[in-house]
């Protein structure tokens, strides 16, 4: 393995990019815009599942999952939705393929296998859920319907990145159905702090909790609340949405339910979802110039030991050591690994779970089992210290925790060195050229000044803050009063 | 919930789909042949999915994620695997969709939009993945590599039926790469004990092992091994398959490595996969006219406890003894639920779980805690039996075991009892018309044979069982000679 990535410095883009397949997360196709994920992005994936969906559970909610195609007069029904995904709809048009008459061996899409209706594959499943529920609602009991689906779906893009934009993605979307606009807001609400609560308590990654302006929405929804990272870079990353849907797929689909005063009503719904964008998220707010930085508790390998040895004869005494130390963290549901492949040098395999960015490593050999020492490494101070072996399961255990708060601080630190008031236009695109980060300005409410600023600089509002301060300004745009101010950043 | 499903004697399709629908495993979807998998039958897929996640991971297997969409070109590299699947296949021909000039509102396929290449929607993922593997594998070093995948695949199907046959589905497919002829082929076989052992030990479903004819092999397969399920209306489901593919992957998509003599050679593949449709298995192995019976071990709710009161009064007292009940069985590890929801009856949640295959239902009452007991009711058997509270988790947890263990060895006896060697033709038809189940029988080895008996039976070669008796006989259908029975059955 080559440690040759490109430094943050000197091209962040590409910096990622390196990363993401030298440590082995992803790997590009054979399909334009899709991604392979590979095992150890594939094992970082199954940890950010395996904690979501508990906290879904825990929330009341169960899984289920419904079909890939949704028929095109499906589709179209919400309006503002279908809008919205219809420049981005993979569309199956042909059930069959046939021998190629002039390519022999070859095959051809049958022409007389044209389907009557189209099928969209699902870019968002509003619309095919939807019309399931309205059979399975008829009365207030048959709500709340909580429901979450693990899926793929398909929005075509033009221009993609691995995990942050692919024409496939892996993600959840729940979708749940409400007899009281209430109800479907606090659930809305609800979803986010579990995101919230996911991405600082797991990922380590602070975000600001918010709501989107009108333009921002989610197509087809009433409100869309959000959770908005700050990468290395100083651009912005959406890591979650949670949509308050009103009625507006009730109506689209004709879903009503009767009341407990025997009335019928149309139905409330949310939706609300996050996607293995979050690995690149994960990836970009903190790693460094040698590889992934991993917070302890979605890394798929939480310690690595590495044996030092010369000659065979010394391994035995090593590798014993190596089992109790695992045998150790492992009751400790300590995810670890003991690395005595013989193929590679003890430096190559650091070098390789630095890129990795396995937490901790502990590095061992026949002088130090002499000593009742061992080295630990820390992957995101870089500190190495010489720790005696008795006990070293519970100062891993310590460790790994600190770590993770390590990390968490480190990006809030920057996180709020990088939220930057500013009062005028100059300063804005001042700040946003230079120093980036979120910008928080006053801005007069309107859409235009919001697409100009946009056309401007590229500089969309992320978000407006939850809980925030009203106070009287001047947009920094068009100088119309504001009553508070919104966070606006360059966003991937 | 009406109780009124289709007698297995009467109907036992129609019996078999009512149950799917009421007992709340799956829905139709607007999407012609596809499904909807509703909560209670994916909290199933979900336990069915733990348990082989984490056999395959014992066995050394990771996980990762491959587009699903495979370009024409690739799809068609590996020519058999190619032909055999072409006639199913869904293919995107478009990436966009606009605005129906002549419909307001609605929308149509954008012909400007034409993908240059047309996409297959995976029936399988051999070629995209295989077409991957080239790129990952240059050395000895870089196998085997042991990859799984959990996805949705969709074979177009004319004739669908919910869970054993639908166009999408559900499932896992490994795909292995070798070094050597011989490890391959061990694979195939461990990942065959694999799906055997989860069958048989999770499902209670017994199997036959054993190999397919060429006629029934899977395309591009050099060897298909194979578990056969038996149903109680004497037809058998194949349940799970596995794969020698020989070189004829790495050969369609030029995989080689450098041997460590230094020689090129081409790479040894097998692939293997259980969908949802073990789901179907499941449900038609071991239920009856009163709903679903479903081994423990993969239960969603394993215990359920109802509440026995005549007003409010009593109620304070049972939730007291139930929630210790409750507490008692999730410190045994028991997925248990209380079901005190007061807008039924007692009777009508009776018949509710056991619509849902609860496997054991204790029902509990003021009088009952008065004296220290309350109603056990076995779903498998329908013993119901007053017993002590004292001891009652300890007491479950044993019949849970018992149960598992019984539902398995009424299938098994059925299976045996099922299983007739016929020496002659009337014999074979006498016994497929009448019993039905597995044939045993004489076979003359040729493609011919079998296709002429399948032609005027509907019977088919299930497979040849592994370690079969070599025995001298004669062909039932063509009278030659044969070295060895093979086993018949009409199948799903």
């Amino acid at each position: 393995m080559s440690k040759e990535i490109t430094s943050r410095s000197s091209d962040y883009s590409q910096w990622y990019i390196d990363l993401v397949l030298k440590a082995g997360l992803a790997d590009y196709s054979a399909v334009k815009g899709c991604m392979v994920i590979k095992p150890y992005g594939y094992a970082l994936w199954e940890n950010m599942r395996d904690v979501l969906d508990k906290m879904f559970k825990d929330t009341g909610h169960v899984n289920a999952y419904f079909p890939i195609f949704i028929p095109k007069s499906l589709f179209e029904a919400e309006e503002k939705n279908a809008e919205g995904f219809a420049k981005e709809c993979a569309v199956v048009t042909h059930y069959r393929l046939k021998n190629d008459p002039d390519r022999p061996g070859k095959l051809m899409v049958d022409p007389a296998a044209k389907l009557e209706e189209e099928l969209i594959v699902r870019p968002t499943s509003e619309a095919i859920i939807w019309n399931t529920y309205k059979t399975w609602i008829q009365s207030y009991r048959d709500l709340p319907i909580l429901i979450n689906q693990w899926a793929n779906v398909v929005r075509w893009e033009m221009r993609t990145r691995l995990f942050l934009r692919t024409a496939e993605f892996l993600w959840q979307e729940g979708h749940t159905a409400h007899a009281t606009k209430e109800e479907a807001v606090e659930e809305t609400t609800r979803m986010l702090d579990v995101y919230s609560d996911f991405a600082e308590s797991y990922m380590a990654l602070p975000v600001m909790k918010g709501v989107k302006t009108a333009n921002e929405r989610f197509a087809g929804a009433e409100d869309t609340y959000c959770i908005e990272a700050l990468m290395q870079d100083g651009k912005a990353l959406q890591a979650g949405t949670s949509h308050f849907l009103g009625q507006n797929f009730a109506k689209a689909f004709d879903v009503t339910f009767v009341n407990k005063e025997n009335k019928s009503e149309l139905v409330w719904a949310t939706s609300w979802g996050v996607s293995t964008r979050l690995i690149g998220a994960l990836v970009m707010a903190h790693s460094d110039d040698e590889g992934l930085i991993l917070p302890p508790k979605l890394a798929p390998i939480q310690v690595v030991i590495v044996p030092i040895y010369k000659g065979d004869e010394s391994k035995p005494l090593i590798d014993t050591k190596a089992r109790e130390i695992m045998t150790a963290l492992k009751q400790r549901g300590i995810r670890a690994k003991y690395d005595d492949s013989d193929n590679s040098r003890p430096g190559w395999k650091f070098a390789e779970y630095e890129m990795k960015g396995v937490p901790l490593r502990i590095a061992i050999g026949t002088r130090d089992i002499e000593n009742n020492v061992a080295e630990l490494a820390r992957r995101d101070t870089r500190d190495k210290t010489s720790v005696s072996l008795d006990g070293l399961d519970e100062r891993i255990q310590q460790l790994l925790e600190d770590i993770q708060q390590n990390i968490f601080m480190k990006a809030h630190q920057y996180r709020e060195e990088h939220i930057t008031e500013v009062n005028s236009w100059d300063e804005f695109v001042s700040v946003l050229e230079g120093k980036g980060g979120f910008i928080s300005a006053h801005w007069d409410g309107t859409p235009e000044s919001e697409d100009q600023i946009k056309t401007k600089t590229k500089a969309t509002i992320r978000c407006i803050p939850l809980g925030n301060k009203q106070e009287d300004g001047l947009c920094i745009f068009s100088g119309k009063p504001s009553k508070e101010r919104v966070l606006f950043a360059r966003a991937y």
